[in-house]
This record gives C-alpha cells, sequence and structure tokens, in this order.
C-alpha cells in the first residue's frame, strides 16, 4: 500500500507504523452502540473502542451534566482550591469500593492512574523507612499503560531494548492461562505455576527490595480476557502480604462494571489487593479519567508523613469529575452491572456456538461483557494461524465491511495467540447481541474462507 | 492546626501533605478571571490555577463547542478510527507551530505529552540504529510533570531518593539564572555556564548515549519565569546538533500564548528544537490536553521504520480536540497573543514599582504574561526569608484574604529563592491587572508588616 503523508498535521494516526493493514473509517457521528462515517456508513462499536465506552455514545444526561459544571466552575487546581464535584465523586467511587478503599485520587486516564498507583507505593516506602522496596513485579504478557513507566511496568519482553538505559522495567514472570497451555498444565496449574513464579522471583530479589506486584485481575488487552481461577488470587494475596508487597490491582479493562461488578476485585472479596486502578470506563468516552484506591490507613499515614504530593494540573478537574458523576448515575439508572452479567451470558453462548460451528474459533472466554475469541488453525492442536496470513487484520477488514468495529491485537508477535476482544458497551439489549453476533459469524465465515482459499486446511 | 480525615473519599489534597498551612476555598462557580466560593467570597485567579486557563472561566464558546462535539462524536479510538476534529485541530495547530513541526502528537495533558516526546526520541533511536541513545539530560531546578517518567526527567535533586532503582533519573546540570546568580555571575555568564555544562555533561556520558536535552525555554514552576538570554539557545541548539542529541522544548507552562507568542519557541527562530511540548493553556480548564510536535522528517521517518504506535485511550479523543480548536477560535477572535503582550508590560511595570516601594520585592522577571516576584530580606545581599517565617505560605494567606489567588512555591527547600508567579488568564483587561496589583500590594504589605513584627528587618 502507498504511503500517503499529509503534508501539515494529519490524524493521530499519522504517527503509527504504516501501511496501514485495516482502512480507518472517519466518524461523523456516534450513538448508542453505533458509528457513522463521512459516508453514512454504519458501524457496531463491539468492543466500546478499547473497552472505553461503557454508556455508549452521545448520552444525553452526561452531556448535560458536563455542560452544567462547564458552564458554572469549569476548573480548580486542587493545590488552592477544592470543588464539591470532587468531593461528592470520590465519596460516591469510595462507598461503591468499599471497606480497603477509603481514598481515592484522580488522573486524566489509566497510564497516570497508573504512574500513581507506583508512586503512591513508593513514596509510602521512603517514608515508611523502607527505602530499598523499588522493583515491581508483573505478568509477561501484561499491558499496564502507555507512559514511560507503566510501559516498564508491563511484562513485554519484546520492549525490553526500548527501555534498556532509559527506564526501569518490571521483573515479569509467565501469566495465568487458561487455554494456551504447556503440556500437561491445566488452567489451575498453570495459576498455580504463576503465583509460585512470583513468590519466588520476590525471594530471589530480596523482599526488601520488592515495592509491588501489578496484575491485572482479569485479562486484558494483553492476553484477551482471561479470567485465572480465585485460587490465583488467595494465593499472590498470601505472598504480598507475607513479605511486605504492595497488590496492586489494574482494572482499566476489567473494572467499572465491564464483568458485572463494578469494581473487578469484588469478585475476590477474599483477596483484596492494597491498591485498585480504574480508568477507561470510568469516563466513559466523555471525559478522560483514571483512578486510584487505597485505604484511609495507607493514604493518611502517608499524609501525615510526607503527604502524597504529586499532582497533574488536571487531576480532579471539575469537568471530568462531572462527566464521571454523571457515568455512575447512569451506571445505576440503567442497573449497567447487572446487565452486563445479563447480557454478557447471552453474547457468550452466543460465541460458543460460534465455537461449535466454525472451524477457527479454539477458544471463547471471559467474564460479563468482557469476552474475547481466540482463533486457531487447529482445534485439536491449538495451533495457531500462521502470522503472514494476517487473520486478525483480515477479520478487522471483513468486520468493517460488515459494519462491525472489533478490537483484535495479538501481542509479542503472536506468541499468546490472536484473538479478538467483545467487549460492546454496556447499555447493549438482547436485540444488539443478536446483531453483533451475526456479523461475528459472518466476519468469522469470510476468514474461513480466506483460509480455504489459503489451504491452511 | 488538628488533622481532620474524612471517614471516607474526600478532596484531592487529603492525599497532600498536612496539615495545610493555607485554606482551600470550596469554589462554587467560575467566571472570567474570578472564582466565588461556597460562601459567596470572590476571589481572582491570578495565576489561571497553575498557568492553565488561558481564557478565563466559563467561556460559551468553549462550553458549546465541546457540547457538540459530544452530542455529535463523543469519541474514537484512534487505532481503528479517525475524526475530522482530530484533523482539523492537527493541521490549525501544525500551521501555526510552522516549519519543523508539522506533525503532532496529542495526550490528556502535559505529563503525558513529555512521556511521548521522549518515548518519541527513544523509539526514532532504536529505528535508527543508536539504541545507546538512552540518557536525558536537564536542569536543576526544573519540572516536566507528574508522571514517574517526566518527574525523573526533572532536575530535583531532592527527588533522588525516590528514583534510586526506581526510575531513570535525568542527568542535571545547573539551570541558567538571572538574579539569584553566583558572585561574580551575569545573566549572560550564568546562561553560558549552564550551555557549557550541558555540552560537558554530553561529551563526559558518550555522545552516543544521549538521547535528548528537555528544558523549560522560560522557567516554568521551578524556577519561577527566569527568561535565558538568547545567546542560551543559540549555544544548546548548536551542541545538541553537534551531538546528535534531541533538543525538546518543554512549553507547558510557557506556550500558548502566554509569553505573547503562541509558541515560546517563537521569541527564538534560530534556535529551533526538535520536538516542542504544549500544554496547559492548550484545554485552557476545559479539557486535559496535551500536545507534542515534531518534524514530519523525523514523525514519517519513524512511521515509515517502526511506527510510533503507542497511544493512549484517549489521546486526540474528538471531545478534547474540539475543545482546544474552540481555545484557538477565541485566541484569534480575542487575541490574545497581543493582549498577553500588552497586559504583561502594563503588569510588569507595576511589579517593578512595587520593587521599588516594597521591602520585600527582590525582582520582577519574566515575559508576557508569564511573570515572577521575588521575595528577599535584604535587597543588597538578595537574602532569603528565614524559612521558618514561611513567607510564600503567609503570603498565600493574605492574598486569599484580599480574594487573590496567587500561584507561590519554592523549590529544593528554598535553595533557589523564594517567589510567587503572576500569570493571569490571557483575557485581562486594564482594569483587571490594576485591580491584581493593587491586591498584590496589599498582601506584600501585610506580609512586610508580619516580617517587621518577626524583627526580620
Amino acid at each position: 500500500m502507498a504511503i500517503d503523508f499529509p503534508e501539515i498535521g494529519g490524524t493521530q494516526d499519522v504517527f503509527y507504523a504504516r501501511p496501514q493493514a485495516v482502512p480507518l473509517p472517519m466518524m461523523a457521528r456516534a450513538e448508542g452502540i453505533r458509528f457513522w462515517d463521512e459516508d453514512g456508513k454504519e458501524y457496531i462499536d463491539a468492543s466500546s473502542g478499547p473497552m472505553v465506552s461503557a454508556l455508549g455514545h452521545g448520552n444525553r444526561n452526561v452531556v448535560a451534566a458536563m455542560t452544567r459544571q462547564t458552564l458554572q466552575l469549569d476548573y480548580a487546581y486542587t493545590q488552592v482550591a477544592r470543588s464539591r464535584t470532587n468531593l461528592d465523586y470520590a465519596a460516591r467511587l469510595c462507598g461503591m469500593a468499599g471497606a480497603g478503599f477509603e481514598r481515592v485520587s484522580f488522573a486524566s486516564g489509566g497510564s497516570e492512574a497508573i504512574d500513581n498507583a507506583l508512586k503512591f507505593a513508593r513514596q509510602y516506602a521512603l517514608a515508611t523507612n523502607q527505602a530499598s522496596r523499588c522493583r515491581i513485579i508483573s505478568l509477561n504478557p501484561s499491558y499496564h499503560g502507555a507512559t514511560i513507566a507503566s510501559l516498564a511496568a508491563g511484562g513485554n519482553d519484546l520492549l525490553q531494548p526500548f527501555f534498556e538505559g532509559f527506564a526501569e522495567a518490571a521483573h515479569a514472570v509467565p501469566a495465568p492461562f487458561t487455554y494456551r497451555l504447556n503440556p500437561g498444565e491445566t488452567p489451575e496449574s498453570s495459576a498455580a505455576a504463576c503465583a509460585q513464579a512470583i513468590e519466588q522471583t520476590i525471594v530471589a530479589l530480596g523482599p526488601e527490595t520488592v515495592l509491588a506486584l501489578l496484575v491485572e485481575p482479569i485479562g486484558g488487552v494483553s492476553t484477551g480476557a482471561v479470567v485465572p481461577p480465585a485460587g490465583f488470587f488467595k494465593a499472590i494475596r498470601a505472598t504480598c502480604s507475607r513479605h511486605g508487597v504492595f497488590l496492586i490491582f489494574d482494572e482499566a479493562v476489567c473494572g467499572t462494571g465491564r464483568t458485572g461488578k463494578f469494581f473487578a476485585a469484588h469478585h475476590w472479596p477474599d483477596s483484596r489487593p492494597d491498591i485498585i486502578v480504574q480508568a477507561k470506563g470510568l469516563g466513559a468516552g466523555y471525559a478522560p479519567l483514571g483512578a486510584m484506591f487505597v485505604s484511609a490507613t495507607h493514604a493518611d499515614t502517608l499524609a501525615r508523613l510526607s503527604g502524597f504530593n504529586f499532582s497533574y494540573s488536571y487531576n480532579a478537574n471539575p469537568v471530568s469529575c462531572a462527566a464521571g458523576l454523571a457515568v455512575l448515575d447512569e451506571f445505576d439508572r440503567l442497573d449497567l452491572c447487572a446487565n452486563a452479567t445479563r447480557r454478557g451470558t447471552e453474547l457468550r453462548i452466543g460465541l460458543e456456538a460460534l465455537k461449535e460451528s466454525c472451524p477457527l474459533v479454539g477458544d471463547v472466554r471471559g467474564l460479563g461483557l468482557l469476552l474475547a475469541v481466540e482463533l486457531v488453525a487447529d482445534k485439536s492442536t491449538k495451533a495457531p494461524l500462521p502470522r503472514e496470513f494476517q487473520a486478525l487484520n483480515r477479520l478487522r477488514r471483513h468486520a468493517l465491511d460488515l459494519g462491525l468495529l472489533v478490537y483484535a491485537r495479538e501481542t509479542a508477535g503472536g506468541r499468546f495467540g490472536q484473538w479478538f476482544i467483545v467487549a460492546p458497551p454496556l447499555v447493549v439489549t438482547r436485540a444488539d447481541i443478536d446483531l453483533i453476533l451475526e456479523r461475528i459469524a459472518r466476519s468469522l465465515n469470510k476468514l474461513a474462507a480466506d483460509a480455504a482459499a489459503a489451504r491452511l486446511f
């Protein structure tokens, strides 16, 4: 494909690797779960963008709340002033988070919030005479954001050359898997091996040097909706407690109701992390918003000792807080956590049926409305499709033709499988689910025809 | 002061060091250059928050543009879709930036944008077989943001223990000063010494290991509006070119028209940096927005080689871009760059007069509407006020009583002086300037009375 750079400017993707394998439609309008491009073509947003648009698009109540707030009090700098919107939003969210999460610090997105979580842990260690605690343990693969530190906290070993001398990379251990397992492994033994590797890594590094274990409790954009067994959380909670290591849950993808509970951590109440990060769905596409939740014990201790004084210009800005509050109102009004469970079950049943009928579907996994479909060339061996076939780009293109936007990605050069996420806005109806399933089925049929034509089976 | 933590939630400052030395009013409303708290008390926003609210508050045109955009197209994920708002905003900004800055990448604030600038430089080095280039050189003091990497890029040596084993800290050289000089120094020799130290540091580290020199061209929140002589920029540009080091201007504070030109870099057209970061005033308090500007040569080369593929969920989101575009429309309609120069001159004349009349004012400096006033106990020796006197907190309290919000800060434990920034919204009128000057004068008189009572002179 010819590379066509504009003389000046260009949309954000002008920076990305080119040529673009899949066209990027110029969107003109969005409402509910749908986009329309400038040619009037309709698309269903089957992944809420990158699991962001929890309420769907053009929500009048959120827009009204933002407009009202901006006209009344657009901005207040948290170092010199307060806003009641910040106060109300914090109380509301901490009330939902429950015991152990009485304090929340805001940021403009998940990456900033992950940076805050790591800074908070580090600042706490310094203030409590544990200055040697500086190392982060994470999973490989994992993804925690796009700031330099949150990228480096992710366990992507292909990025190691990028960090060399430039940033402190995390110490990553193999993530738990449920489908793409080593010979003889089960999901339970895979998770147990991961928990054990975490324990061993802490001991090997020296517990007094380890600051935090950072995990996505349910897989996000790097493993594709892998749900570890409950025993995993008990094990890592015990390990972190034993060694005085902060356990941080990155719920940017799996939080804000997507898996049927507003906080994913609430699925495992006995294995409470020390810090939770929420983002993406929190602002639901209306305002860049991220949040870090910690206990009053940790926060107030640090406030007394040295303070967690770092602030961004836009943290807890009234407009973002107003958007976030209005999003919570919509969650209540529309009972979206329950809808995520109900619609998620329907979606999953439909995807499982596709697994039976489509030769390319090897696995369906996830929880609530965070589901993933893994593609294979051979179901019995789980062999992936050859990389040069570019299955995911083909799938995205077919889906686009059929009016469906899917989130398809492979990490680490496809080493952990090829899959796409199905995670529509939480406002989807039963009829929407049927339509999404139908378009996925047709896209997969086209992909299967491509694969047959390429003599892949 | 007793520490009073709420049971649950709390405004953002609940995390900060306590007890609060200066009350934080709960703001109820803002319009133009004014806030009103919940008791109806009025405050003039003399620093635009942290140099953010360039248009003042409650701008109807910006709000209307945001509302329109949110209803029409609230969100579009840049990895799968485009928006015309992103395209229009990029073209408009790059047109203003001029040759050498044909590409712009957006983020939700300055910290994310600084991370982008450093990632871009690092990615470029890797893609062009210069993997050994990883080190950042910056100035001490300097401040470049609150992500872990942007904090570490700042030259705050008191933060070194925080970074130990946790983040790669920049190699910082003493910043150029214009007032608080070493014996025998002039502003010119101070700047020349800084430029020479940069050259020497690059050579000492090995030029092939140095990635970027990151500077605030005009001092922001760490030096307080220090304007180096033009020769400084020629020298550092030559050094960076000679050694193949990216020269990055952080214009988060001094950009977006605050110094009379929309880009601070345009003050020194012969010393063009390779990358510029703008933030704060770009979204003007209405939307979290940051931007990194690079040349088409750099961006398109990298796009061809590997792509600069990192993205945040909210980068180039349509609502932030619409807010940014509307802010630019207001800059044009109200001729705000010219107003920054005109009002800045009036403000400066007034502050210089205060320097004559007030025994505590040692220096007035800055450019346009980015001005700073440095406090001293003794004008002839430039001796600062004793730290235990807490001059800046006293000043903030007096100003607050008189209805004025000022940005007062000292860095590195006061080692670089005590000052406050006067940087009102760029929409200020002549009458506003007089009112601000009057309230500053009254605040300083109260501070001088405190100092006399404490027998400091």
